[in-house]
């Protein structure tokens, strides 16, 4: 009777704090994030009365070309290229199959250096080149995911056509020392290819201080419309285009310019250009207002690297929780996170970006991923913050047991 | 001083005519359209509030992945097809090239036979394929542009791995004999691609009915946007996706879902399926509405096929008149027309189109394309057919001599 009593006198974990309102808050901005109003405003006018085909020659078709340079000048102001240097795509996984493939298929046979944590869209391009008799080279990284610079140096082999290492990590934020591995390339006379399709907008991109001979970019990923991406070339590197077709985008890039998206991807690169600073101290800011999740929750770890990460991507795991679960449970609170990238959502193999920095199943499996945007708020983190302590809590009444220690950066549990 | 009496009397041919205030007429349909309100409407949730990634687990990336379900069932509706036998592209261009090097990079070698009218989108890439060791077979066609379905037949070989033949020409109108193609294709259990960017909407397209196996598309040739199209390839088929990364549309075309553009072929597709007969009425009505210029001009000359046509494509020469010049007239008469192709606008050589079908250097040079559409007005074809006969005849008093004869189909001096 008594310890019954205790029980009940014991409150709920549900109950324990004063609870707030349910709030939408999205936390998924590596996945994709929401159109800036603004960028949509300028936009309006080519999903309306601007409609010309770009290529034509009456007025509404010089229009539209107007337009394109305009936006081809705000995308390399953004990145510190020149106009003639970017190129218009249907978004960044085009980019990433044009750079790599654009190399690959121009030299028809050699060695290519990437690493083990590359985005599908490199990472699967480097694999097909591989069934086609190209040799690559995945580089591993370390605990906090980064690619050793002399690792690079070391996989370079006379017959390397290319080296291919993003910037940062879409699903542990974990920034890749570009200029670094850039300077190597230089040195043995090699293309570098980057995929800073998370980085841009979020640190600072500029493709001579990174030392980069390609870039690529996508709207989306900078509050931009979905299906417009760029690729960045460097004057004088010749790649061989990947669609046959009409002469647009200076013969590199055919198909109707689609001028609506192309006119918000600049926008979008000319927000993230003229909002730089203010967006990078509103994220940092954010970030540290989530901190204290670290030390209330019990076994808990964050993945990646703590100084060189983009801003505002927060990827952990809470032992003997499982991420999709947490997910879920969040979702219905109104909060979207998710277990690593969107694109192997709904997948059940663990994250193979957790696995390379030496995490084992359980932890990969019991990892999501923070992904803050700058329309968040402060009052927004502390309710995801209440809500997260509070779900993992919870969970953990389900499948933790009584006593679940105190996992932390070298817990042997977490690693294989 | 009698004959500049009679020469002061004769007005000049601008005042000859009771003039119109200027008009705004854009006859450029088959270079570009503009976006239907009612697909903006429709795309208008997709740019705002509902802006999650389709690959998302939450509640906002299943409203996505609704949309994007939804758009693939309209898509398929209005050509016949199953849903499961759609994929979304960003547009006709990479819909041709993944056709036809999804066929030839899994064989990888073998006969493509095609025809010498192709878009660029799919005749630039056979040119790519024959410079990787394909062998090609470029059909030739009658002067008005049409393949005959026996020169296919004569033209398949044991090695033949594709036979890939448009619908509807971008320049002239002429509809190919695609559903005899598609039988002889079947016959020799070869697979079998029709472009139909430009017939999709404007003339019936039905998979089955026009035995095909794969079919392109475009939204913004039918009222939806640019940068997105799709490709029906039949269930069964096996073809190489052109990029790699995610596995968005079944593993067939990775990179995050485009889905406000989605969301505006499939809304655009609906419109056309439902409104179909009304639409094909009102383009035959304008069409005949311009046609007393073919009377009144002297030296005229229609291009292409009376019958066998897209209903609202007109390409016509009228001899000693400069066709880029004609359109730079009307132009700046607020009315949209265009020499040829757009991707080939600005360009100076002859259509190769034209050439194919027997024109001159001559007649190539001196020809325009009107290209019709569903907003545009009888009104709009009055005050269009008055600015074209007094462009012409003014631009004559420069170019032509005094006895400019009558050219008609089988003019010789059309001919080379």
């Amino acid at each position: 009777m008594e310890s019954v009593t205790a029980i009940q006198e014991k409150p709920l974990p549900s109950e324990s704090a004063q609870r707030k309102t349910k709030m939408e808050v999205y936390l998924d901005h590596n996945a994709t994030t929401p159109l800036d109003p603004e960028v949509l405003e300028e936009m309006m006018p080519y999903l309306t009365s601007m409609y010309g085909n770009a290529s034509s020659l009456y007025l509404l078709g010089r229009k539209s070309r107007a337009a394109i340079t305009k936006a081809r000048e705000q995308v390399a102001a953004l990145i510190g290229a020149g106009e003639d240097e970017v190129f218009f795509t249907s978004g960044g996984t085009e980019s990433c199959n044009q750079a790599i493939k654009g190399i690959a298929y121009l030299k028809e046979t050699g060695h290519i250096v990437t690493s083990q944590i590359e985005h599908h869209a490199v990472m699967h391009t480097c694999q097909r080149l591989e069934r086609e008799g190209f040799r690559v080279t995945y580089l591993p990284v370390d605990r906090q995911g980064r690619v050793n610079p002399e690792d690079v140096r070391a996989a370079i082999a006379d017959s390397t056509i290319l080296i291919a290492v993003m910037h940062g990590n879409n699903e542990i934020g974990t920034l890749q020392p570009v200029a670094e591995i850039g300077l190597i390339a230089k040195e043995r006379n090699i293309p570098f290819f980057s995929d800073t399709v998370q980085s841009v907008g979020k640190v600072e991109v500029n493709v001579h201080k990174l030392n980069v001979d390609m870039l690529s970019l996508s709207a989306h990923k900078l509050h931009g419309p979905k299906g417009i991406g760029a690729l960045y070339i460097r004057k004088g590197l010749e790649i061989r285009p990947l669609l046959e077709g009409g002469s647009q985008e200076r013969k590199m890039r055919p198909g109707t310019e689609n001028v609506a998206s192309i006119v918000g991807l600049g926008k979008a690169a000319d927000l993230a250009r003229t909002h730089f600073d203010e967006n990078r101290e509103h994220m940092l800011r954010l970030r540290s207002r989530l901190m204290p999740m670290t030390e209330t929750i019990p076994a808990f770890r964050l993945n990646g690297h703590l100084t060189e990460t983009l801003p505002g991507t927060l990827n952990f795991c809470a032992r003997f929780v499982d991420g999709l679960t947490l997910v879920m449970n969040l979702s219905m609170k109104g909060i979207s996170i998710s277990t690593g990238s969107a694109c192997s959502s709904g997948s059940l193999s663990p994250s193979f970006v957790l696995k390379a920095c030496g995490l084992g199943d359980e932890a990969a499996h019991s990892s999501v991923r923070l992904s803050l945007g700058r329309e968040n708020t402060e009052e927004q983190m502390d309710y995801v913050m209440e809500e997260m302590v509070d779900a993992i809590e919870k969970l953990r009444l389900i499948t933790a047991p009584e006593d679940i220690g105190a996992c932390g950066e070298n817990c042997p549990c977490f690693f294989e």
